[in-house]
């Protein structure tokens, strides 16, 4: 079965793909530019999910949904928001469909035409914020800490699946304050957040930065990312972090009166994350025989394959493979024992390394002598032979062993990837040869940061937070510059 | 507070939207026909979701998500789906915005039109048998038993927060099976489960029964359905479970081979619920003074209320308050302890009776000398005084004794609404007076039960499982008739 996929050295981008659909994480659609989530890689999102808004709650945030669709005009509304945003999105022009008078199937009824058409949200900061309008008075209604767990759609014409699909999975969470200080602490609290989601969860590190302003979201002050590194040497931006100062209370007129009464617009964030995370997680940890996924959010920790001999003592196999299964679980383990025998054990192996399955444990009439198994970790492919007795315990090391050295590993490739360039030909070689992150001077203008990216394809993911300052030249420009920032090509 | 709300004896139908919009479970919003679910409906929702989706896969059931759109040409493919429904629906025609040259804001791009129109999912089973399709070859890839937890979009036009939204959140089952039998039984085990959690969780008692031809799902061959009776005599569906037979598999193609090698259709079942189950939970507890929530789903089950004579002793009652509270949690109940002291205890009463919370516990000076608190039950108002001694396990009772006090009172409510009609009379008597579920004879035939609705805006809400036969006449025609069936004006 691992033949099947391509290698990383052979087409990255085809690995990829090989992985999410071999993987089962997804199904392309009908539907252009939409996915199918298939089941194991809902899965993966659902433990993800519940262990962001775990961390949503755990800072005083509560869930909400808001509608689907937007007025046409609400987009209109926030200057930038429009210019920068929104305009590849679907349309909905008509309410009813109706048989086609010439018969073959169904038309869309000319007569069902709305006044004004209706947008499916790409993001949801304008009909939110038309809604806080009405629950918004006094400072005694502030803060206003509001997620939401929903799909977006943003037209695209080149998609990947995960990477950038037309319709997507998120959360957006949109929160209001009484002061400027308490925004830009909750945009920086849930940039930690994120950081501590991906580095403790997805084994995956991240740099923590604000964007330049070309890169910034539309209608934000100041947009803070988590920034991660592929094996390809490419960047992701992970998650964002908007400080959006007063720009959608003026648009939308949301004030507030203050403890001496006084009005005044009320200060916002929003933040997010989306099923994009699932893409970051295949291609930083993956291998060439298939995923590799950290085991505090694989769906599946643990799989137990019974190594049949025909039928001799099969009873024996099952009764201990299930007995097994039973103290894992027991000890907060989630794990299958696959003793579907119409599979031969090595095309479950292939098929479990396929899934990235973080422990496999193997087990057959000899180890059944011996009271022991045989556990294959999927990150190193490291086999033991292990006692039974006292295996929760073993195995609970295990998961924690793995967590950690998948992050170490991702770290360390990371680490080793950030380079500096003080010229413009260490640079262009760097962008060509190793890749990775460039800390490298700029001038500060956005006409440079232009282009440098049309000469290289890459962009400014961010500066660093705690950037240190240092007088330098700008690689392009040879103007002055005070800090370094970080350059990579990216999805 | 509460003589905001309107009675049920004045006006019913907007005692329900004010206990909707003043019990802070959702909102009218900007898009006709859409309402945005506040955080306190959020967080009922998540309860009631959380546990259904545990029973769903206690039931052997995974989640996975298909996309939000579906091309127009698939709804034509299942005859009896398109023709009995799928009519009223967001047409998605356009893919992009542009600047308006005139100026004033956005306008459709005129270029950007689709090949073919999308349409927003009033149901998704045409996109996801599309899918079946690939996944489906063998008798080894069944049963498939798949979730979607999603939104969907049926644009009405008359609509009532939750009970009738042209956006609506909803889980929607699809599983496919080897034989008919195999997915009979699973269209019976999900119209279990989904009676289990109403009664059990809800407090809601339901009927099980097995629409009418004219009642039933457009493209199943059965539908089966649990039906509950409100305060206002009318009947509510609130969950169906439809047998589909090889309707959606003939119209995608959708074949497996058996263990003989023959090709076959698969088999399918569907079925769900929504966020229409608030508006029954709404509708079936509560009374004058706001809503009445049952503890097993109730967002907030305890709310603790200091009451302070100024700053005497303030401090005293915070540290006790926050001591109960935390004993309450640490026995795994969810509970606020309310030290704002810019309200009233008067006002945080009627709140949180408008909010249903099914305990509150007040405790001022004179409680804490004398070791005890002041517990009163949301759903009979009963006050007593109770030793701070133990509290947990108290209250962890008085919960489970709400619980079963709420479901016998829907309960005898609901039995004591259901009558037996033998003259067209008596049928229209009850209906104008007692309201209820009537047991009835009727012909079978189709054109009766339409001239009935006509008459009197009654349906046939079910054919009770394990009716009982029995020979009659037609309340109507005066036709032979085998079995009663129950009636009702519904919702």
């Amino acid at each position: 079965m691992s033949k099947e996929i391509t290698s990383r050295a052979a087409d990255y981008s085809q690995w990829y793909n090989d992985l999410v659909i071999k993987g089962s994480l997804a199904d392309y659609s009908a539907v252009k530019g939409c996915m199918v989530i298939k089941p194991y890689g809902f899965g993966l999102w659902e433990k993800m999910r519940d262990q962001l808004d775990k961390m949503f709650k755990d800072t005083g945030h509560v869930n909400a949904y808001f509608p689907l669709f937007i007025p046409k005009s609400f987009l209109s509304k926030e200057a930038a928001h429009i210019e920068g945003f929104a305009k590849e999105c679907a349309v909905v022009t008509h309410y009813r469909l109706k048989n086609d008078p010439n018969g073959g199937g169904v038309i869309v009824d000319p007569e069902a035409k709305l006044e004004e058409e209706l947008i499916v949200r790409p993001t949801s900061e304008t009909i939110i914020w038309n809604t806080y309008k009405t629950w918004i008075q006094s400072y005694r209604d502030l803060p206003l800490l509001i997620n939401q767990w929903a799909n977006v759609v943003r037209w695209e014409m080149r998609t990947r699946l995960f990477l950038r699909t037309t319709e997507f999975l998120w959360q957006e969470g949109h929160t209001a304050h009484a002061t400027a200080g308490e925004a830009i602490a909750e945009t920086k609290q849930m940039l930690d957040v994120y950081a501590a989601f991906a580095e403790e969860y997805m084994a995956l590190p991240v740099i923590r930065g604000v964007k330049t302003e070309s890169e910034r979201f539309a209608g934000a002050v100041d947009t803070y990312c988590i920034e991660a590194l592929m094996q390809d040497g490419k960047a992701l931006q992970a998650g964002t972090s908007h400080f959006l100062g007063q720009n959608f209370a003026r648009a939308f007129d949301v004030k507030f009166s203050d403890k001496s009464n006084k009005l005044e617009y009320v200060w916002a964030t929003s933040w997010g994350v989306s099923t994009r995370l699932i893409g970051a997680l295949v291609m930083a940890h993956s291998d060439d025989d298939g995923l590799i996924l950290p085991p505090k959010i694989a769906p599946m920790q643990v799989v137990i394959v019974p190594i049949y001999k025909g039928e001799d003592k099969k009873d024996l196999l099952d009764a201990k493979g299930k007995e097994l299964a039973g103290q894992l679980k027991a000890a907060g383990i989630s794990v299958k024992f696959d003793d579907n025998d119409n599979t031969r054990p090595g095309f479950k192996f292939a098929e479990y390394e396929m899934k990235g399955v973080p422990v496999r444990i193997a087990m057959g009439l000899r180890d059944l002598e011996n009271g022991s198994v045989e556990i294959a970790r999927r990150d190193t492919k490291e086999k033991t032979a292990v006692p039974m007795e006292g295996l929760p315990a073993y195995v609970s090391n295990l998961l924690n062993i793995i967590q950690q050295a998948m992050y170490d590993k991702a770290l360390a490739y990371r680490d080793q990837h950030i380079s500096r360039a003080d010229t413009w030909e260490e640079f262009e070689q760097l962008l060509d040869g190793k890749g990775g992150f460039i800390s490298a001077h700029w001038d500060g203008s956005p006409a440079t940061e232009e282009a440098i990216k049309e000469k290289t394809k890459a962009t400014i993911r961010c500066i660093p937070l705690n950037n240190p300052p240092e007088e330098g030249k700008c690689i392009l420009t040879g103007q002055p510059s005070k800090e370094r920032v970080l350059f990579a090509r990216a999805y």
